[in-house]
């Protein structure tokens, strides 16, 4: 007998989940029925800023798997098709057709929600003025081109910067924009520890972007034309021909809240480590609308990344497609870049630390991405957290240039080992002049966290 | 009390030992006595490479340490002094000076013994023969650039392709020579399995460098003016008007063997966890003339690089220094590039794990180093090796461009925490467009290993 898949949402989760089952089981098996709200499935949106910022040329670029492919793989894809209710009970979701503005419930033995996230839009006034954009969608990073191309202004304004803050920044910049960067914390990227973001900070106005901290945007100030002409703070107007909103997302569980099922502390749905929504025995949810577990820390974190969106997807479509597979949590990793500075971290930052309890130690080194005397031996920071008495590694924040980035692949993997700064300064990792120095710089951080973690006691 | 140190060898691991110590204890309780055959001290002989190929400056910048920068530690360092007995019973040692002839006696408490390793030179005829050079100490680099300078022919052949051969090939090849590469087996890069040396092997060819297999050295031939004009195997002559030979070091423990000290299966001394040698309280080892114990095999291994012997060096020097550290082995970690070429591996190969009598499946993926859409994202394979039913990784080797080489590191950590290739595709990596694809080349490598553990049951 057929059993029915209904999954929420086209995009790197849901439909890594439809591909993974429809592997493991064919259509006389396994009906599939996926619903997209929007134009596009299965795309990259991490890779918007770039498109943007013309380093991508396309937006088809950025589509892994279009919908027809999709369908050429038993997968039934309906585009432009919105689901608005979900009935738990009753196994159905309601769909509407946003073309045709038709509406039609569909049962399901099993469900994957996969609804992603959407972008914090404060309620400004003038946040909807022409000229104002968020980036979440292809549709938005379109918009946002067809309104670069509109305005013969250069003036940017980026609202925010976290990750989409300061990629966008770097976008705009290589569009040959005038960059200002405005957010509301000490430093930029509050993802890393305040001195660490300070280096982000220094490296930014040296790309020639401006950077204003302590700046929380409180209107859109607009031209007679009705179009953006600046961003006013309590303190200051930032004039804008176009403004990018890089604020972060929060999980879209608007569906998930009202049928009920249980949502966590940052407002995403909370699952068991088959990906299966706490609580019930059918459904399934992962990708940007999930809560994850810090394996650090032991607390459930909110993490939107497409890496974690596709693992969820084949731990899902394995488990729906009757094998077995787990997502056990995750680290924290994030990797960014601006120009040419790397921007990384894993594991707590100082905060995190202390808000579960934990006492650590902190160093900080300074080194280079590969012998000191091979050319193109940038200068990098580490900064690495231990915890006292045990040693055992937190996190490891890095910012430097080419090649400083994803060391922090090491710390991750050490994190999720559970080791020791101690039996990291044995690691072996590969050296070359052209590669590292003799002493990987994760390595010296970890000799040095060592030494602070015995002289802690 | 004070007690004296002599340290035989003023390279890494000797000068690491000798400066770490230092650290620890003050020359009021430590005389620290560190004697040197050659002209310098503490330089990194793996840059030799890339000073005869133009890419380092001078000879200098290789140098890490002067012997003046010793002595201003307190850290009483003899050049051009040859230790040429250890009288073990007597605790002293005897030392010639190589300028002035004589020969003195000196007592130790303590001793370190980082005699490092000598190149292997088969007794082929004219291998003695003018523009014919070793590459393992500053003075070989020099000779050699010597040479290069008085010979006006550009063809060069390079004897040996390890890690040494190849990258004196794209030295020679960035001097504008015209390069031809023998070695003995069906594939270069012998540290990796033949189907991966084919890639370098393919790639080596798209360089330019004629790279000829099973091609063993029988007979260096002369001009008339004595200096080297061809290379003769078996079947071939190859015009040479320089000859570097890179066919891999021995441990120099003829020192060690004289004084009866426990040497291992491949010549090099053996020690405990702490780096003392096997059964001698208050003797050290470490660096190029000791072997290693694999952590993945669980055998002794033969691991001459600079990384390793800077670690012996701080455990040693931390041990001898009343502190306590050790060096827990390796997993075999290693990194080289031939111009944009990028080759790595770590753990154990196909036929070391058939060797020990592990069971395994292997498998290859190719990906790229940054997502697909992305510039610069570059073709990298990488071959995963895991155990049959426990999963349990045991190597990984990666061929492949820019980006490539330092994601062995990813595996070195996993083989060291003894990772299952399940656990791995798990890993919480750093993902953003310009760094890696969505799934790193690493995790798409150990999704696939883990359906092969599988199916093998």
């Amino acid at each position: 007998m057929s059993e029915r898949l209904v999954v929420i949402g086209g995009d790197a989760a849901g439909m890594s989940a439809a591909s993974q089952a429809r592997r493991l089981k064919g259509p006389g098996e396994l009906e599939i029925v996926a619903f997209e709200r929007g134009h596009f499935s299965s795309y990259s949106a991490c890779g918007i800023p770039y498109w943007v910022g013309g380093d991508v040329g396309t937006r088809d670029e950025l589509i892994a798997r279009s919908p027809e492919e999709h369908r050429e793989r038993a997968i039934g894809l309906r585009m432009r098709t919105e689901v608005t209710e979900v009935d738990v009970p009753g196994q159905r979701v309601l769909a509407r057709d946003l073309e045709a503005g038709t509406e039609t419930w569909t049962g399901f033995d099993k469900l994957v929600i996969a609804t992603g996230a959407r972008p914090k839009r404060p309620a400004l006034p003038g946040i909807d003025a022409p000229g104002v954009h968020g980036v979440q969608t292809l549709d938005d990073g379109q918009a946002l081109l067809d309104s670069l191309e509109g305005t013969p202004g250069r003036r940017a304004v980026v609202v925010g910067a976290g990750y989409i803050g300061v990629e966008m920044a770097e976008a705009l910049l290589n569009r040959g924009y005038e960059v200002t960067l405005l957010h509301r914390g000490e430093q930029p990227m509050a993802t890393l520890d305040p001195d660490m973001g300070r280096l982000v900070h220094r490296a930014m106005d040296g790309l020639g972007i401006t950077t204003v901290a302590s700046a929380a945007a409180t209107k859109i100030l607009t031209g007679e034309d009705g179009r953006v002409r600046a961003v006013a703070t309590d303190a200051a107007e930032y004039p804008a021909d176009v403004v990018v909103l890089g604020m972060g997302v929060v999980p879209e569980t608007s569906l998930a809240r009202a049928a009920g099922l249980p949502l966590g502390a940052h407002g995403g749905l909370l699952t068991d480590l088959a990906m299966r929504v706490r609580g019930h025995e059918n459904i399934w949810a992962g990708g940007d609308c999930v809560e994850v577990l810090d394996l650090v820390s032991g607390r459930e974190r909110y993490v939107p990344l497409g890496t974690h969106a596709n693992k969820h997807g084949q731990v899902i479509g394995a488990n729906v497609g009757g094998g077995y597979a787990t997502f056990p949590g995750v680290v924290g990793t994030a990797v960014s870049k601006v120009c040419d500075l790397e921007i990384a971290r894993t594991g707590l930052r100082e905060k995190d630390a202390r808000e579960v309890g934990l006492r650590f130690v902190t160093v900080t080194v300074e080194s280079t991405s590969r012998a000191g005397y091979y050319p193109g031996a940038a200068p990098m920071t580490v900064k690495m957290l231990a915890e006292r008495r045990t040693g055992r590694l937190l996190g490891v924040q890095i910012v430097g240039r080419e090649g400083a980035g994803k060391r922090v692949d090491i710390a991750a993997v050490a994190l999720t080992a559970g080791m020791t700064v101690e039996a990291m300064t044995a690691l072996d990792l590969g050296y070359a002049p052209p590669f590292s120095p003799v002493w990987d710089p994760v390595l010296v951080a970890a000799r040095k966290a060592t030494a602070a973690v015995r002289a802690a006691g």
